[in-house]
């Protein structure tokens, strides 16, 4: 029950007409409420204010670490796509293994300082959505987004799988949970991420920095070993050591490089990150974000190249039970400390790259929202300023692919990585018509970095997507364009809406001159109807109370009673032989005189229970009568409660 | 799109302030709506007008049919009941067979009286609910009422059970999909009684006539060879041909022979029924009801001694393998066409004495419902003039039974036919006060055999109890005060709310003169809006609009242009820096200046969506702010939806 408050404790007078509500305003008045609220603050903080925001952003350092998981991760397993691919070929395709992971990193160039640009050019954020708007028709942004938003999910999906199987190749009993385990790790970094980007900063970035630190610690050894100390090991491959494929060796064609390369541009994914999030950084926001996605690049590629040249000169090859990265470590650090150290902050940064998608994702989906091409729920941000809708629909979504392909990882990864580089190809492609339209200092130099950047990862777009086509990938190509047209549909019918809804702004609106007739339904004389009827009257002159019963008899003795007690309203009683209600009713105000001009208030008796359990006592005639009428034209429903005052507040019926 | 439609084809005029609604005025205007009541009428049938509810009422002959097949179908087991618990005692105790037989018979000839005598008494139904509430304190009445809704379920999970039971003795493979069999079989039964009372009959008369028929030729054959042909083989029981139970024989005890006597009463089930249901049929009812009783306990009685004399005298007993019923049959006609026509129709009796049930439950539950001891849905009529509520509650809760007890006959027995002996005796105890307050023409008489009824049931009662203690009627003996409390639960909520609702006769309500102010939250200027506000002023010169926000600027913006536009209504803007909409707005309303005189009418602009798809689209606010503020004191709801008008009835939004 609630009692008027003292204004005070909930609003602070802000300027005429203004007040500005306190936290205790939107604070729960139920037992429930409370402890919903509790549990909420436990799990993901207090609220936060919206002009918390700024103090919310991201330095450079945390920024790193919540970005760049994705695209610093895939470091640990780069190289070993090159050389499963190259390996395929024999010994001697094994010498382009190096140039190869250099072309990658060169592209991998390309592609940051791109994306360095269109930080600068869109700072509010959008990445390859923005670009896109900005310098090619609609369409391809829509693309890049959706291409973009599937991605994620599949970060997500793939890297929480991978990481799983790490965890059940160490703990076997664990095989059989492997669902419940990754949907527990999904839900694990949804919360996280709902406490908001400066406490999901705080979790998630130590995990980053270790590893970056072992990995440069493991390479610089390794490196050292091998091209100063001339370990004797080091010598590259020998064909003894390269093991025969089922069906003999292929010939090093120009496809089968294509496809190594292609297979170790995985390591460019999550490069996007951090243009599509420049509004998450402190101010000012653009150089932040360009020198966070320098020195990403930088450590991803010497990360890269630096494992991959280790990896060449001691003549390591995958095999089954140790990752390519796990080998380097071991003939570079041998297998101390700084092994387990390195291998322990591997796979957390793989399970943390999903945490990119969970940064990405939503922030792509608030601008769609923003653009109208994605429900409006997904520009609104929740308690802790994170767009929590988008959070739980990404937790959602890998959840459910998590399930549905059995937390298999070689089941989903054909699905992965087609999306980010349509992406690619859309940004550069819009970054060529950008410097044709602006032309600064040294565009022409751009604009064919540009173009070869878009050229470069749109043959790798085609590469990925044909080699994985019949593994998965096909849904991903069938996905993106039924996501487009979602969106294209979305946006429509926001612009109808809005359309419909618009009021000219030269319109002056004073006071209506528009019939009022107003109907109550009664089911007999009560309070309720008392007081619904004394409401009614305040309405209009032209009341009614309409009875619906299957008993002409008893409708005639209501008649009496109501002629008595309610003078002036008659009662219209309408038999309804097939004992319907709401039917009969609502067809009666269609067929009553028809007057198109009027507005027909049907005031609605509504006895509220207390208890939620009350409700299985009654027929909730009222809900249906309002579900039924609520679109009715030129139609108003009027809803007057009826309920036990407290006491002393006890107003009388009348 | 509703449009006015001419009123004759939807009503007829019935009197002055009455109109009559046809069929078609309730009739469904989507299609899905038509969809549905196609598929509706196709299941159940088209709907039936109140005042065909006397066409729908019962002849003896379909009463018999209907109500009597839970206790005739009793016959096919009733007498293997008194033989299984006699035979633990050897071959000496096997003579008390037919004795005991008889005895009970005698306990259902008091047992009918006694209801028939009730039916002329309380001819509108109700049996030991309707007699106990008569003379008894109110708790017995209800005592009997919930021992006898415990009871109608039991019956339609036995009788189910044990027909499904004999289903997959017959198809073995049937035994793994035993539960969806039995579910099925309810739903069937459901179905049947949801086409209403006269087609049901229609259903299930046939069944109930052959086994009656084929029961007494079976009877009268075996019979006549046995005491008129004096055949060779009846010879009446042998030592030899008693098996020893494991542990020996038991003595026989006094407790012995109540227990025999207890498994045959369970013969008695069902002879409440026809009492509970005098209404349904044709007038003269009690007359009728009477007839139809008297004939019932009649073929009862006959094809129960009859089938016990025929097993006595040949010396039948219970074998794992065949029933004493099918035994009697084997000696009396041998194996021919007549034995099998027995037994078809003794397999489907079973099934259909879970029709009585049917039958019934829902009649005491409208009764009850009526009393306001139960929810009010059990009292209306569905379309077919039936109980739907009723009928698709015991539907249910027998399939969660059957579903619980995996469709297990032994496990769900325990349960059975405790309640029934507890309605018994409270009705004839009932019937015995009854005695004393009319003391019409042999009341004394009469007196003595309802007490002398009272005392047998009341012990079989108690015996039934005990004896089925531990295996299962606890539930019963504890479920039985529970749904007591429940009752009473109930009818004080809705005395209460009576109490609370109930208006004066003698007070007449004229034009009230509470103040009325008028709160319109608005989300920008739209059509939608100005509609509301065009409401709200014709509802009071105080009206102001509420914006909530987190962005005072945007606020400001809005307050100019309402100014402009829309002269004369303040804009209040409630800063709301946690995002949140409802709670600031239903707090502002609470701290607003307190006039506890005043009335609040909050008009709630709603857009309403053409799918329901779209709501996506949307926050849902309207629909969140009506939840919230519905119980509000002294606060009215209007909900002023604005949906795109059709073509040529464009109104202008102002």
């Amino acid at each position: 029950m609630r009692v008027p408050r003292p204004q005070a404790e909930y609003f602070r007078y802000a300027g005429p007409g203004i007040v500005r509500a306190k936290a205790k305003a939107s604070a729960p008045t139920t037992g429930a409420g409370r402890a919903y609220a509790r549990v909420r603050r436990l799990l993901i903080g207090a609220p936060l204010a919206s002009e918390q925001e700024i103090e919310e952003r991201l330095s450079k350092k945390k920024a790193l670490a919540i970005m760049s998981s994705d695209a610093i991760s895939s470091s640990a397993y780069a190289s070993e796509e090159i050389l499963n691919i190259l390996v395929l070929a024999g010994v001697a395709a094994l010498s382009l293994t190096l140039p190869i992971a250099i072309a990658i990193s060169a592209m991998l160039a390309v592609v940051a300082i791109s994306y360095r640009q269109i930080g600068y050019a869109y700072p509010s954020g959008g990445g390859a959505y923005a670009v896109g708007s900005a310098n090619l028709p609609k369409i391809f942004a829509l693309i890049a987004a959706a291409a973009l938003l599937i991605d994620y999910v599949m970060t997500v999906a793939v890297s929480t799988s991978s990481a799983v199987e790490q965890i059940y190749s160490a703990f076997p009993p664990l095989y059989d949970v492997r669902i419940e385990v990754s949907v527990a790790a999904v839900a694990l970094i949804l919360l996280g991420n709902l406490r908001g980007l400066r406490e999901s900063g705080n979790i998630f970035a130590l995990p980053t920095y270790v590893y970056i630190g072992s990995a440069l610690f493991v390479v610089g050894s390794g490196l050292l070993k091998a091209f100063v100390l001339h370990d004797a090991v080091a010598t590259g491959y020998h064909a003894a050591n390269v093991p025969t494929p089922t069906g003999g060796f292929e010939a090093l064609t120009l496809l089968l490089v294509l496809r190594a390369f292609a297979g170790g541009s995985v390591a460019l994914t999550g490069t996007e990150a951090i243009a599509n999030g420049v509004p998450a950084f402190k101010p000012p926001e653009p150089q932040n974000a360009a020198r966070t996605l320098v020195m990403m690049a930088a450590l991803l590629a010497v990360i890269f190249i630096g494992v991959t040249a280790v990896a060449v000169s001691y003549g390591i090859l995958p095999t089954g039970e140790q990752s390519v990265p796990a080998l380097v470590a071991r003939v570079s650090v041998g297998t101390g400390p700084m092994f387990y150290v390195f291998q322990a902050s591997a796979a957390l940064i793989l399970i943390l790259a999903s945490n990119t998608s969970f940064n990405a994702f939503p922030r792509l989906a608030a601008i769609l929202a923003q653009d109208s091409y994605f429900p409006r729920a997904f520009a609104f941000r929740g308690d802790r300023l994170a767009f929590s809708t988008g959070i739980f629909a990404l937790a959602l979504v890998a959840a459910v692919l998590l399930v549905a392909f059995k937390a298999d990882t070689a089941a989903l990864i054909p699905l992965y990585s087609v999306g980010v580089f349509v992406s690619f190809t859309i940004s550069q492609a819009g970054m060529v018509r950008h410097w044709f339209g602006t032309k600064g200092s040294g565009w022409r130099s751009r604009l064919v970095t540009n173009a070869f950047g878009a050229v470069l990862t749109g043959v790798v777009a085609i590469v990925v997507a044909s080699v994985k086509f019949t593994a998965g990938a096909w849904m991903v190509v069938l996905l993106i364009p039924i996501l487009v047209a979602g969106m294209l549909f979305i946006h429509r019918e926001y612009a109808n809406e809005t359309e419909e809804l618009r009021v000219r702004e030269d319109l002056v609106f004073g006071q209506p001159h528009r019939r009022q007739r107003v109907v109550v339904p009664v089911p007999g004389v009560t309070r309720a109807v008392v007081r619904a009827i004394a409401f009614g009257r305040t309405l209009s002159n032209d009341v009614r109370a309409i009875y619906v019963t299957d008993d002409v008899e008893d409708g005639e003795r209501l008649r009496a009673r109501f002629n008595r007690q309610l003078p002036g309203i008659p009662l219209v009683i309408v038999e309804s032989p097939y004992r319907q209600l709401v039917g009969p009713l609502v067809t009666y105000l269609d067929v009553m005189e028809p007057d198109p001009d009027a507005v027909t208030i049907v005031v609605v008796p509504e006895y509220i229970v207390r208890h939620w359990w009350e409700r299985v006592l009654h027929n909730r005639t009222a809900e249906r009568l309002r579900r039924e009428l609520i679109g009715r034209p030129n139609t108003v429903v009027a809803l007057v409660p009826y309920r036990r005052e407290p006491a002393g507040e006890h107003a009388p019926a009348r």
